[in-house]
């Protein structure tokens, strides 16, 4: 296998496990429009952010032959990145079909993890059997600002696990994001990123020269941006 | 394989796969403590109810032996009894990470759907992407009432699914579940069931004789029980 080639994003934390894998998963999430672009009329995000760019990883879970990818790139990326890994932890909702699988591929055991306690019974934040001590792998559908994974990264801590790090399907690379998991002291990863998905859109004809400066300058102020 | 044999509740439309595979698995979920008995001390249902009993299926999650025998047996009778299946859907969210497996195992897209709408973007209660027209099987963790399956398929039938039926770990075996799915004209089925349950209990010694009969009529009668 080759080595492991860190992100475009030099500066960053959060790395992408390999450039070429990421601008394959970008081109196959482009494709089945798990990430749309519009420039002229921006998204709304839920953040209250307006961006150029949506994206619904989910719509891969639909698409037996790119989910496999995605599960098998992230299973070998595990494997490697953290070999010491005993628990499979997916973030709710979106992180937990891959997790799933993950942990399946791997013969691991599978927990998830809630945004928030359901409130009654003996139900709290995390679902599934998690032993005291245990090294855990967290899987996250998708890093914006890294809120989401930092809180279910947060309960797990606070569950005696020891979290060996983060794998996330896409980054959108967010000097935000990678402010926070630095500051939590927390290894993240994503298969594909921003950077790779734009050349793949520009490839493709998806998008032109001309738009791409838009696109960058997005990332680097999503809260100011439009 | 042997023909399938309905279930110990004769006049339900909840039937059970096969009466063996449902000891089976009852005994791996009471062996995890993914169900538990306490007659002394009932639990508290979110609905109210006092329960003799708790079911908490997520914990087969972390026990990769148990999680991979209720997948194989979910994927084996989903390919029996709805041959023609193109699409498994999960019931958020603890029918996500089994469907997801299932999915996987039997090669067809994955969708899942949620409680109710996220309500901002474009997420609304189905996630992935579900072709209209295309026959689907839902996946659910637990039967009690029958209340949040049928809310799911009520979900995928205003969204154009053909719903074959749904498959179910775990059915307690209440009248008022299978009057709902009856009246919803929903072909319901589970891997294991709560008499199964109640026998293996009372084999392995968990339960004592003069216990059964409290355990029955809880069954007959939850909301009024205890």
């Amino acid at each position: 296998m080759k080595p492991l080639i860190y992100s475009l994003f030099e500066k960053m934390d959060i790395k992408t496990t390999d450039n070429e894998i990421a601008g394959e998963i970008a081109s196959d999430l482009l494709e089945i429009a798990a990430i749309k672009l519009n420039l002229a009329k921006p998204y709304s995000w839920s953040s209250g952010w307006k961006s150029p760019v949506y994206c619904d990883n989910r719509l891969s879970l639909s698409y037996p032959r790119i989910r496999d990818k995605i599960k098998s790139h992230l299973a070998v990326s595990i494997r490697k990145l953290f070999p010491s890994v005993e628990i499979i932890a997916g973030v709710a909702t979106a992180g937990i079909p891959q997790g799933a699988l993950v942990a399946d591929a791997l013969s691991l055991p599978f927990i998830y993890v809630r945004s928030k306690p359901k409130g009654h019974g003996m139900e709290n934040m995390i679902e599934g059997y998690l032993e005291e001590g245990k090294k855990v792998v967290v899987i996250e559908d998708l890093i914006s600002t890294g809120g989401s994974s930092l809180k279910a990264i947060e309960a797990l801590r606070q569950n005696k696990a020891e979290v060996l790090g983060l794998m996330a399907i896409f980054n959108y690379g967010f000097a935000v994001a990678d402010e926070n998991f630095s500051e939590a002291g927390v290894q993240a990863y994503s298969l594909s990123n921003y950077n790779e998905m734009i050349k793949r859109a520009l490839s493709s004809g998806y998008i032109k020269d001309n738009q791409v400066e838009t696109l960058k300058a997005w990332r680097l102020d999503p809260a100011g941006w439009g």
